[in-house]
């Protein structure tokens, strides 16, 4: 198929890369032009901008971009896709934001004949590139449909989760609970070490009790305990904790609207601001730990 | 072998029928009479007071009493066990309470040459009941190894957490994570279906996703997600929100005596006690997800 | 002077009544029409929409609206004001929103030709009505000077916070301080009564202590300790929890955008969010002491 | 009078020579000898032990103590004043403790025909050397009638809080709200600041609005609002950061054993805990706004 991909950044284009290994045809724009030369050497066509990409005669649409404010340009905007798109291209919105935007978006691209998915992914950029990435999707079933073939190109798993934007909150319900989770694991562990016990002991009992959860098992912050996890390298690579309060703040924010209580999102939301105020947003999320424990 | 009991509650019952069971002769106190005569019924013998248990030559004394302040009394009282208690008997006290309280008893007994553990349980009445608890254990390898058959007639998993006090440390640290994780799912799940999506489909998941927790997958708040949970029967039975909130008190308590900030950990147990206050102290601690709902 | 308003609701109305009294000429616009033949009968005329009063002839346009959404709407809409509003003409917008959107208007306004000022008030509906209303007036010195008369007219004390959106700052930094500070002297009170203290008592020591503030002294949320304040009337009145909740999420979501932590302002916010789940939003914001006070 | 004192620290000390400067006659003890040897100079008479006191036929005894497991000590131990003090003698106990324990002393010392009263002090070691302390006393009336001079020779405001204990409640209630408001402070400030606005001309409108409290007009954390302040110095002096996290875990353990939810008490002495455990402890408490902003 011919496709039209905007947005190659970290994730983007190791996700570009594999629909051009998967045998598609690719369209590519970003406005960061070294982006778009590495996936033009890699086989794909190079598009000027976003009227462009909408105006080359491709049959489906993906973008994956930073925030809503950029995906309603993308789309919204008077050079945007929506005003140039052909009626019935598929278009896939990958881009981690609010569910009200992505509703938005999709509700305007479905009255003007394209149906649209937003499919927010989790797996990072290891996932990205090995093409294992989990696509939360939401949009009508015939849609989700058309558009596994192209999403499995890129991940292993491709989850479909109800109507337009569900996929959005499917994505920060479960960032959010785990932000919480990896708060919660950081606190319990500093504090039964600071009270005597030895850390991987602790995170043992832990692991096999009811406080279990994948940030104490697969991913526990405390140095020490796993290998091959940030704790065991300085905390660098993996989620960012900038990251973290990106999707924490989306949470929050999606609740805000809902008028649903989430204390413990808020404040996890308020503990990773402050560690980035600090000046450790670029470190893992799991490093928020270091909040719970005396300078070593 | 000839052991003491002391607290005869909704556990301590079931763990001594448990000695009973396995070929130990009992000699029981609990200031209430019904409970005592239940167990002598059993085939246990009755004291009229823990200094009659301390005399009735027994070679291990097991405790399960609700509060450091029971503990102290019974263990430190001018009637209580430490005063009468011949040298060398072993004393194991499964009452969950607050670690410091635990290493003062610990150290006079010690002192006094009497080898003692804490051992605070995890499993709840039906754990007790069926004998499957998980023991939590502080106090030196061979008194744990004295201790272990003796522990192993009432639970199934029997974990040597380091030195006195840390049975008590892993328990509470355990549990304020499993009370955070809780109210970490409610928030999550609830948020998730006033935004639009199934429960079911949300918690599926969560429960293949990096939010997976044991509240999730194994004991998930949101009614209509696991059948044979509380949240499936209007949150009776289970733990209850009281306890979770004792246990939450008990951590924060000790983080504070540490120093250690536990943010989510005082949060959480803020929900429990606002929970408390509006009467529904009494249901299961999942029942915190009501917090986070509309009335139905 | 030839004055436009738009939003006429339960602060907008006595404000523009107190233009029309102070002598100025009105055209007047609301989306419901009694509201408008409420004003119509006090002496202003009527406009079909804001194009309409944009058209109209006016000297300064005032609106007063509910949410970010309206002001952008009613401002940079198709058939909004900056598209068919004369050079020159000076805008207010008294609306209470978030700082981004103000300088966003400000900013498009500000390019066109038509100096900006936001001016959002305090004192409530009664001091919209009284004439005594607190103005926190972001925009250039030269506009704040020409505005001047016009605020006058309307409220007792208008204030310079500095260069657009500084009037919104200054309302939802004073607003955060106002919904932490009444839940802080609802925690006091609740607690001191709670251990055994009369509140009256206690409400006269904070008083005369580092603990006294407005929420206190003025507007103490113990039914009780003062006459003529919402606790002594049941909650009715006064300033909704509604509109409390609304003016921490402006808080928090500003805090968002710029990356500043506000625990305790983020905490106050999932309070009055719970508050109000449980149906109370209506009440003044002093009910909020209701979450910390068993049922009588 | 003959007065003994115990526990001659930076507060003990100078209300001492205050009670001396009154003309009463002094015997004193500290284990800190040095400490002792001053007051000596100063015209009081040693003692080697509370016993000692007790013994020394005074007719008051005022103590002044770091904490409640001190003042348990000194009254309630074998040779503490308790065992071997006169009938009639009367006990004010100035410390600041949690309520329970101040009522568990007070009821023992009753019972056993000693009148006393606990009476927390507020104004710092300033107000201590000045004399003009802030007394809040709790014990009957006539107890209160009894102590007043012998208070009003340390304090300018001696205030009657009712039945024993209710002095502490009072400490520990003013100083919960005094923390809460100083973060809330804080946290407006710096959100403020960050959004643009001048920190001065923002004190301004919080302090004519209703976000006013003493935090802001008298002690602003903010550098340059006011003179005079901590805030002028580098947070040096003043009240300690540690000092804050005390009573903010008096407040938070007292709300914990009546079961009260006090969730901003409860999220500022977190706040503490971290700011104390990132080395901040001796700075003044108002310094807690270094957590919200951008090192310099």
């Amino acid at each position: 198929m011919h496709i039209g991909f905007l947005g190659l950044g970290n994730m983007g284009a190791p996700m570009a890369r594999n629909l051009l290994k998967a045998g598609h045809s690719l369209t590519v724009f970003d406005p960061f032009t070294q982006a778009v030369a590495a996936l033009v050497e890699a086989g794909a066509s190079a598009a000027a901008s976003p009227t462009a990409v909408a105006k080359a005669g491709v049959e489906v649409i993906v973008t994956m971009l930073p925030t809503a404010a950029h995906v309603k340009q993308v789309y919204l905007g008077k050079d945007g896709l929506l005003a140039h798109v052909g009626q019935g291209v598929l278009l896939i919105d990958s881009s981690t934001i609010d569910p009200l935007s992505a509703r938005e978006v999709a509700t305007l691209a479905t009255a003007q004949g394209n149906p649209m998915l937003d499919a927010p992914v989790s797996g990072g950029t290891g996932g990205a590139a090995a093409g294992t990435l989990t696509f939360m999707v939401g949009g009508s079933v015939s849609v989700f449909d058309q558009a596994l073939p192209i999403l499995s190109a890129m991940g292993k798993n491709v989850v479909h989760c109800g109507s337009a934007g569900n996929g959005q909150v499917a994505k920060i319900a479960n960032n959010m609970l785990l932000g919480i989770s990896m708060v919660g694991v950081a606190e319990a562990m500093a504090l039964g070490v600071a009270l005597g016990m030895d850390a991987k002991v602790l995170a043992g009992i832990i692991n096999t009790s009811s406080g279990r959860c994948w940030s104490s098992e697969v991913y526990n912050p405390f140095p020490g305990v796993l290998d091959n996890v940030p704790a065991a390298r300085g905390y660098s690579g993996g989620f960012g904790s900038d990251l973290m309060l990106k999707d924490l703040g989306l949470a929050t924010d999606a609740a805000r609207h809902a008028r649903q209580p989430v204390p413990l999102g808020a404040t996890a939301q308020q503990l990773y601001q402050t560690f980035s105020l600090q000046g450790h947003g670029g470190l893992d999320f799991s490093a928020i730990i270091n909040l719970f424990r005396r300078e070593a």
